[in-house]
């Protein structure tokens, strides 16, 4: 692999669909399925086969309608949900097996009531046990944000040795800071015994606004694959977005990486997701929702109007969206005003302007936002001669 | 000031106001201004007065009802707006005015048709005209973020002399990675006579999801001052989160900072801004998203079952929300479900739980969610005997 891709590992359909009120059937998996291939992404994490008939199901179904990505299906590290992981997978043209088990002091002792080697044992006999299906294991270190580094670089070595050829680093509770997140990530490039020869995965929560921050670090730090979600979506307050850490990449050539995807189709995908998922997206929500791209104070509209990149990093048509929007409210200024204007077939002189503009912001202070019909009438009840539609 | 101290400066009601369709009129501006106040934000951004004659009157008003924060008006750094400001501001016991001007090349050159040198002397003149009112200005150097560093700290230099109090350095498009947004605040402090006499506050956008980063990589350098909204809501993508930032600084003790933040209060003003702008939270917002606390994967529903903080870092209560939520979906477990079952006053055996699983994971993979409800409809159908509700 070159060495300068990063994987974008998509988790929609499982930590994405681990979500209340937002359960998918098989059919829905499907389409998503197909639209996340599309997009490019590389792998798909289609389900957890054990946790119910119907989610075994839609890894069966996923991995026979795609043929593009790898399809990973979800295991905790033990024989039986392993072996129903592989049982899922059979279809799959490029199958990989996501096993693993807490690593940090908190699941060691309260959730499993083990010892640390007890539990570098079972991850061990956990990878062994997946590679006898498949080739590609990838292993996680649950709460690895919450695990020393010395003793996960010694797991991390023990998994590599009996096969892992992904190790995911997940911040499970979305705790980490990125500068710590990304030191994590360095120590066990630096640390690890045969660390070039696998791939590390960011796989960040969050739970303190900071995953896409933290993912981003982890690459500056030698990661190559990052799991994400689109829109976000997942357990608590989701995962990484997708949308944001794929930009991220491409506005940001200095971090000397790239990525897969089609960005024209983020916005699309998105909206699907959405819908399907009756998961709403946020209207202040970075690259997808629905003010994005919308400019309403004066000052911007005015850079805007004279330059687009004054104010927008991003051209709006890059990631699918049709262009930006120029809304009109009691912070808009003269510029954005006439513009709108001469938009709806109104030209009209500075003069004239001063007048409009003064009508305009009585009726704005009144209204939450003007609209093209709004306009007509202000024209009407302005003095200016002619102001008659073109 | 202690230096240890980060301000909150929170522009909900001017760059979080200034979004498409979320207009509020004065008494609601108001309500949100005494709630903040509560909150124990430090500076509150009324408004940009100049703006319109609704703005100038909600900033009178705020003034007026509002005796602990410092109360800021935004200004252009131009006469007009300043005076303007300045009388809005009459009624402020601690009043502020926030002046400035864009200083990236594409800001000089596109929007302003002038010169480096044009730009340094009138951002002098603005501080100078608006000091000539109130003791307490703030200089926003616009779209620092794309401001080559050098050409910056000159600037910030010569508004120190003209009397600023505060530095604002905003990174206006959101492009900024957190390592580089914090390298600019230390080449700051590191460089400009007279820093160590006034505050340099972190004013940053969301458009690649990195606001919160952003931010707190600036405290991290010296920043003092964090503006940010609640929600997060802004022009675009939004401003940085305030629920985010606050609570980042209260868990991360290494940070060795602190904020005046109650806590308790995000969860209900999240849901105050939210009613009274129109502007909804999505579920996966991190801290105030309806989902921000809720487990439905079998796997951590039962890791919090036996011990909270292995999934959650955050007490719920401390951010006013008064649970955490076991939502009962396909992804959860047979402890989920014990759990639940207990509390609608059902207790089962293991080998009864073994029965009732397989008929809650039949009606789950048919349903998002199962309710209470559904769970006795669950028991009437199962063979366990006296399955009747306590």
């Amino acid at each position: 692999m070159d060495k300068r891709q990063v994987l974008i590992f998509d988790t929609t359909l499982r930590d994405g669909e681990q979500v209340p009120g937002c359960k998918l059937n098989t059919p829905q998996k499907i389409e998503i399925a197909r639209q996340l291939e599309s997009l490019g992404v590389d792998v798909i994490e289609a389900g957890f086969p054990v946790s119910s008939p119907g989610d075994f199901k839609s890894v069966v179904e996923i991995s026979k309608s795609v043929s593009e990505p790898i399809i990973c299906g979800l295991s905790r590290g033990v024989a039986k949900d392993i072996e129903v992981a592989a049982e899922a997978l059979k279809y799959a043209k490029r199958p990989r097996i996501h096993t693993g088990i807490g690593t940090s002091p908190s699941h060691i002792k309260y959730k499993f009531k083990s010892t640390p080697d007890q539990i570098l044992e079972r991850a061990v006999a956990a990878v062994k046990h997946a590679k006898s299906f498949v080739e590609d294991v990838e292993f996680y270190a649950e709460d690895a944000g919450r695990t020393d580094n010395e003793y996960l670089a010694r797991i991390c070595e023990s998994v590599i040795k009996a096969g892992a050829t992904v190790l995911n680093i997940p911040d499970t509770t979305g705790y980490c800071l990125p500068d710590e997140y990304g030191a994590k990530i360095k120590y066990l490039m630096d640390n690890v015994r045969g660390i070039e020869n696998v791939i590390i995965s960011a796989h960040c929560h969050n739970d303190l606004g900071l995953a896409t921050a933290n993912s981003i670090s982890a690459v500056m730090n030698g990661a190559r694959q990052i799991e994400c979600t689109i829109n976000g979506i997942g357990e608590r307050a989701g995962n990484t977005s997708l949308e944001e850490v794929a930009m991220i990449m491409k506005q940001h050539p200095r971090l000397d990486v790239y990525n897969n995807i089609n960005s024209k189709l983020l916005n699309p995908i998105s909206r699907l997701v959405s819908e399907r998922m009756g998961m709403h997206v946020q209207p202040n929500k970075a690259i997808v929702g629905s003010n994005a791209f919308a400019h309403s104070s004066g000052i911007h509209q005015d850079g805007v109007i004279k330059n687009r990149e004054t104010y927008e990093i991003i051209d709006p048509e890059e990631v699918g969206v049709h262009e930006s929007m120029i809304v009109l409210t009691a912070r808009s200024g003269r510029a954005a005003l006439a513009f709108r204007l001469h938009k709806i077939g109104y030209t009209v002189t500075k003069l004239q302007l001063d007048e409009i503009y003064q009508l305009f912001l009585e009726h704005a202070d009144l209204k939450k936002e003007i609209t093209d019909d709004d306009l007509h009438e202000i024209m009407k009840i302005s003095s200016v001669p002619g102001s008659v539609e073109a």
